[in-house]
């Protein structure tokens, strides 16, 4: 008997006969003797409808309290509906809302952290033989106001439950039946993986394979809590993310690319000390993530600096540059968001030199051009032109994993 | 500065238009220096989706725990939806769910009883200065565990904030502005009394009148809560229910008509002491509300009891009869439900001997036959033929009011 904890996405129980379909998965392994916690998200409609409502109110968006009280409304529902349909199957079953299974947050309303979680309720209701459903992406603040966790909250809500139930495994059930070397709508021979680590699926979380969210991920290494990422319409085996994978020794895990990218540049700064960290300080302060960064000394004593943000950072990033320029000098701002970048991931890589090399390689035989590199212990990426992104990820996977 | 408690039901916040339209009345009477509480019901739609979701899932109706949980949602998301208008509108304001706004209840899932009730956050919020929006008709239970209060559920809600709070007034917003002196669907001449007494009230809403729900009006006499139902789509008084009425003096406040009444009468049982008491006692396991009886002594030493109960029970008023006939004897059972309760309401009746002939003979000079008579201290019932109910109510208003 183990105790297993599984996460559905809003996709998974988004109508009666995808919330049976649930249920059965559910029933199936409480059958089998486990003990059993479900992890729900808002179906999907009601969470599009919850939003369309707030915004016919207040088109200028409204308070992040409130929203956080209307759009929890929304696991409610489905945590409901889902104890329904397991109580109609004829097993024992109880619904709990983010509070009621114990989530303490912070108060920062719309993307909160989990504090604590007190597990008294949850292991009350496993003690009694019950299937417990827990609504996902939510919980209360010290004021005991609803808060919610902000994008793909529910995965963090099951690997927190996970963690502190000291959970055999923690299974996050998705629209996609595991862990791809590659997006499989891009590359046809993409291979299904059948283990990845914590660092490894971080890297590809990051990179746009979104598949788990990356504060989940990071959870599960924290915790140690073993995740398996499989299909909630086939029962099939997914892919399994631990700390060290034994089965499969490939130098490169998966490949990569992200299209919500855009490159500015800023020709022509002073070389004078502190300019990079100050340029970088106000980005900062706006919230803004740098990713790539290169610098690099230009012609007559100046030096250029040029950096990639998320597309949607644009507006924000190019104001901060434009004032930048103001106060402290420089010639032109360049402004590009037709780029992609495009990643390899493997713990292996660090020992193994010659894997970028043959990254280039791969890339300049397709004709492609390489604007800028990144690499870190486990990862290397490219900025290239967004034409040829669909090429680069097919010739770079074909090079590494066929 | 007042401190004044609304309530507005489903109809009232149905759409954004509608929401806004709340909004306004309720910063009217902010703007004024007084304190507001509004204690909003779930959207129409919003109820009606919600059941409908759960009855896809399980049409022989979901367990009441798993329904609580699910329809409680609708609140939520009505409390989240008014307090964005009033943020719009530029004003303090924060929404609280039943638990938060401290409704402690029993268990009794579906058509719970409201046990305490801690103040402490309400009237923290208003401190504030806060608007402060409660989510009607919930509560939680002494597990934690979300309950609501059953029919008419955010009307006992706001009368129960009224009470504990001590308000100055909690005004009961409906989709009419006023308590008539007969429903004015029928009665084209019906009048809108300015004041009613609690009692004359609750016989009023006894007997289909159905403005207010009676456990609320029950509620508000214990705690001497005044109440004004009025209109959210006319800003006009409406009607103040309190303990003693000063301004008018009328013998007769209202006539009220039911038409989910049904009519039983089993004929020929012995006449033996105890039959009464058994036939009633069997129904009353049942829990079916009797409510005119009449018994007469029959030919050859038996008798005869008639006595009617709510349409909608009419099936399991048959079962106890059948089998009631079955053990103790009886010759027959007749069932009429083609039948209407017509009935007077006035404190003043009981010190004025000749109401109750002013009525019969306003039913007489219509022709109107008289089935069953049932009187009380501030009321008179006659049960007529269905097919002159809306004449009855017409010729009986006239007799007194015009």
């Amino acid at each position: 008997m183990a105790l297993i904890v599984k996460k559905f996405g809003g996709s998974s129980v988004a109508n009666a006969e995808r919330v049976f379909n649930v249920a059965n998965i559910i029933v199936e392994d409480y059958k089998a003797g486990n003990d059993v916690i479900a992890v729900v998200s808002a179906q999907g409609d009601t969470t599009d409808e919850l939003i369309s409502k707030a915004y016919e109110i207040n088109p200028d968006g409204p308070s992040k309290r409130e929203m956080d009280m209307l759009m929890s409304a929304g696991e409610q529902i489905s945590i409901a509906l889902l104890a329904m349909a397991i109580e109609k199957l004829g097993y024992p079953v109880i619904s709990l809302l983010g509070w009621q299974a114990g989530f303490k947050t912070d108060s920062k309303y719309s993307a909160a952290r989990i504090k604590s979680l007190d597990t008294d309720r949850l292991k009350a209701e496993l003690a009694k033989r019950n299937i417990v459903i827990v609504a996902g992406f939510q919980g209360i603040n010290k004021y005991d106001d609803i808060t919610t966790l902000g994008r793909g909250g529910s995965d963090t809500s099951a690997v927190a439950i996970a963690a502190a139930m000291n959970a055999d495994l923690c299974q996050i059930y998705t629209d996609v039946d595991g862990v791809y070397t590659a997006d499989p709508r891009i590359v046809k021979n993409a291979k299904k993986m059948q283990e990845i680590t914590y660092d490894e699926m971080l890297e590809l979380a990051t990179l746009g394979a979104q598949v788990l969210n990356n504060r989940s991920v990071e959870m599960a290494k924290k915790y140690n809590v073993e995740l398996e990422v499989l299909s909630s319409f086939e029962r099939k085996p997914g892919t399994i993310v631990k700390e060290v994978i034994t089965m499969e020794k490939m130098l490169i895990r998966g490949v990569a690319r992200d299209n919500n990218v855009a490159r500015f540049s800023i020709i022509g700064l002073p070389d004078t000390p502190g300019v990079a960290f100050k340029l970088f300080n106000n980005l900062a302060k706006k919230n803004i993530n740098v990713d790539i960064i290169l610098q690099s000394v230009g012609r007559d004593g100046t030096k250029d600096i040029t950096f990639t943000v998320a597309k949607n950072q644009s507006k924000e990033t190019m104001q901060v540059l434009e004032e930048f320029k103001q106060s402290v000098g420089g010639q032109k701002i360049i402004f590009d968001d037709k780029v992609s970048k495009i990643s390899i991931v493997g713990t292996g890589m660090e020992t193994h030199p010659g894997v970028a090399a043959k990254m280039f390689e791969a890339l300049y035989s397709a004709g492609i051009n390489i604007q800028m590199i990144s690499t870190s212990e486990i990862k290397i990426s490219v900025l290239i032109d967004i034409e040829y992104s669909d090429l680069a990820v097919q010739v770079v996977h074909d090079a590494f994993i066929e």
